[in-house]
């Protein structure tokens, strides 16, 4: 990962839970065989899957030099708090580890390796801090170029944050795999950049360069893709993050979109403070503003619903998938648990179109 | 203007004209007591207003020398390069101005202070070097914050880059103003700080908190005045920056929208290597798009037009507005040419309304 092999421990000080350790759990899902803790002193003792579903009997363990003990060389940050800064109870664990010579992974906001203290002690133990947030130096004004691919360019768009626009991605790229197509996952966030080895995090970039920023990513991943999959973030309705969404939109010009929900979520999650609830339109009403935001530059259609149902049991869980696909009349799935596949068909219906889909 | 009062010398070397100078225009109208030349030695010999129409007498020299002949003690950078470096051109110029103890603003995207030449020359002489475009340190996550304050919040938006965004909220804060109306200016862009002496470049800052700068400026502003007027920046249906265009909408929750438009331009301005032209839609549809993306927060109605007729005579301009008018049954005017009085009236008009109009 990043480099080279890891022995990574995953720091989830006090909130290794599904939705609050997203980076953590992402990374668990996905690149399990190179993590060998997580840390969270107030759950210690606890396996992975007991905490947040997935990493099977990874431990969960107080600390970094409980983290050691299991030959830990390295430490991502597994957590992302809103804002970006690094809290305090944390510094001293990102001390430690580079203390002990590891690398650090972080992809807060504030960048790790600008901070004098942590990058003398990185420079004193032979670690590095890398900073997944850090944007490219190239600045890119986007010119609607990824127009011109050949490969099918499919978004993932939501609800939300935080509902499962990485994991829609990533499970439509191993769908599409399955089924012989050359597929390519364009990570735009820090988990999926730890997951992929690559890619930007959008939102770090500054704006007249975010959607530049994607393109670059896009055109490069088409050249050798049959299927590029760009990992969505926020949300159009999103008041914090919806400029974020629509530099995504205009960036990689996408052929189709796959909406992301979490089932029963009623309303946007915002930053403290927010004066009123936000509440989530229903689904149709969603696709419809992101196929009108599309059209801005490209007409691109939604061509399949990925829900998220990890509150649900599982015959609410398919109840969920059945509502959602006869209210937008597209395939709709958990792609965790039922599998992506009805998501891989209709994107790869699209083959041979040279047009957006009409409805 | 940024500190004191200043003799400016405006650096707008080989595009000293109407719109490849848009900084340069932009002060030499609103705040031409403090400017004392323009270089361009392309054009030295001229006045302002004979290359840009404002400006007066103001004299275009070749060179920094001849700058401070006139009594220059500021350079301001008034052009903006796509993708915002510093040509090396210019770098002699700015040199030459801190050599000689001027102070330096520049509104490009790289930071001359961070230039560890330039810096040294600046410290050397006692100049200043202040980068306009260098974001504010806090990260703010918005959060429609500004849904909740009683003064008017008016955006105004566009069909494009450089149509006259800025210039319509700076005539319509005026025209409010001289109807006894406490109007505030919010800047939001290079040229729009360097008049008004304060304000964010949201375009320069991490899209995660782009909405959140926004909003914080305009919960500032909406503290004093009756009407706050936000500068918009780029267009929704721009490739490269649309993003920042949402982030606008999304931070500063309008109430109403004052829709801009350079007459008879047909397509967007795009960076060099776009693919294909990118035509700009009907007036009607551009204010349907707009009202659609701010109701995904809060509804907001477009209520006026601000045409920039600079390219036609008078009777073609007046056509224009009326055309505007009739096609989107709302006051339509070019605010340089006609005033912005029926904008203003059009604003003023949804006072006591605690709702967004409706149609």
């Amino acid at each position: 990962m990043l480099g080279r092999r890891r022995r990574l421990a995953l720091l989830a000080e006090g909130r290794f839970t599904p939705f609050d350790a997203k980076t953590a759990v992402g990374v668990l899902r996905y690149r399990p065989e190179q993590v060998v803790a997580v840390i969270d002193s107030t759950r210690a003792g606890r396996t992975a899957a007991e905490c947040v579903g997935v990493g099977g009997a990874i431990p969960v363990v107080a600390d970094a030099p409980a983290a050691a003990a299991r030959g830990a060389d390295s430490l991502a940050i597994g957590i992302a708090p809103q804002g970006g800064g690094l809290p305090e109870a944390w510094r001293a664990v990102v001390r430690e580890a580079l203390g002990r010579g590891w690398d650090v992974l972080s992809g807060l906001h504030v960048f790790l390796a600008d901070d004098p203290e942590l990058a003398a002690v990185a420079a004193r133990h032979g670690g590095r801090i890398l900073d997944l947030r850090r944007p490219p130096e190239h600045r890119i004004v986007a010119a609607a170029r990824a127009t011109e691919l050949d490969a099918i360019v499919v978004l993932t768009v939501g609800s939300d944050c935080n509902v499962g626009k990485m994991t829609a991605a990533l499970e439509l790229a191993r769908a599409l795999e399955q089924r012989g197509a050359r597929a390519a996952f364009v990570a735009t966030g820090q988990t999926g950049i730890m997951i992929a080895d690559r890619g930007v995090a959008v939102d770090a970039v500054v704006s007249d360069f975010a959607a530049g920023a994607i393109e670059d990513l896009v055109l490069g991943a088409g050249r050798e893709a049959e299927v590029v999959i760009v990992e969505g973030q926020g949300a159009l309705h999103h008041p914090g993050y919806s400029g974020v969404t629509l530099s995504l939109l205009a960036g990689s010009c996408p052929r189709a979109m796959i909406l992301c929900h979490h089932a029963g979520r009623a309303a946007i999650r915002t930053a403290e403070g927010a004066p009123h609830e936000i509440p989530i339109p229903p689904l149709e009403e969603l696709a419809r503003a992101y196929e009108t935001a599309a059209a801005w530059l490209r007409p691109a259609r939604v061509v399949g619903v990925a829900l998220n149902t990890l509150d649900l049991g599982e015959a609410a869980a398919r109840a969920a998938c059945e509502a959602a696909e006869r209210e937008l009349a597209l395939p709709a799935t958990d792609p965790v648990r039922f599998g992506a596949g009805p998501l891989a068909d209709a994107v790869l219906a699209l083959k041979g179109r040279t047009h957006a889909p009409h409805a």
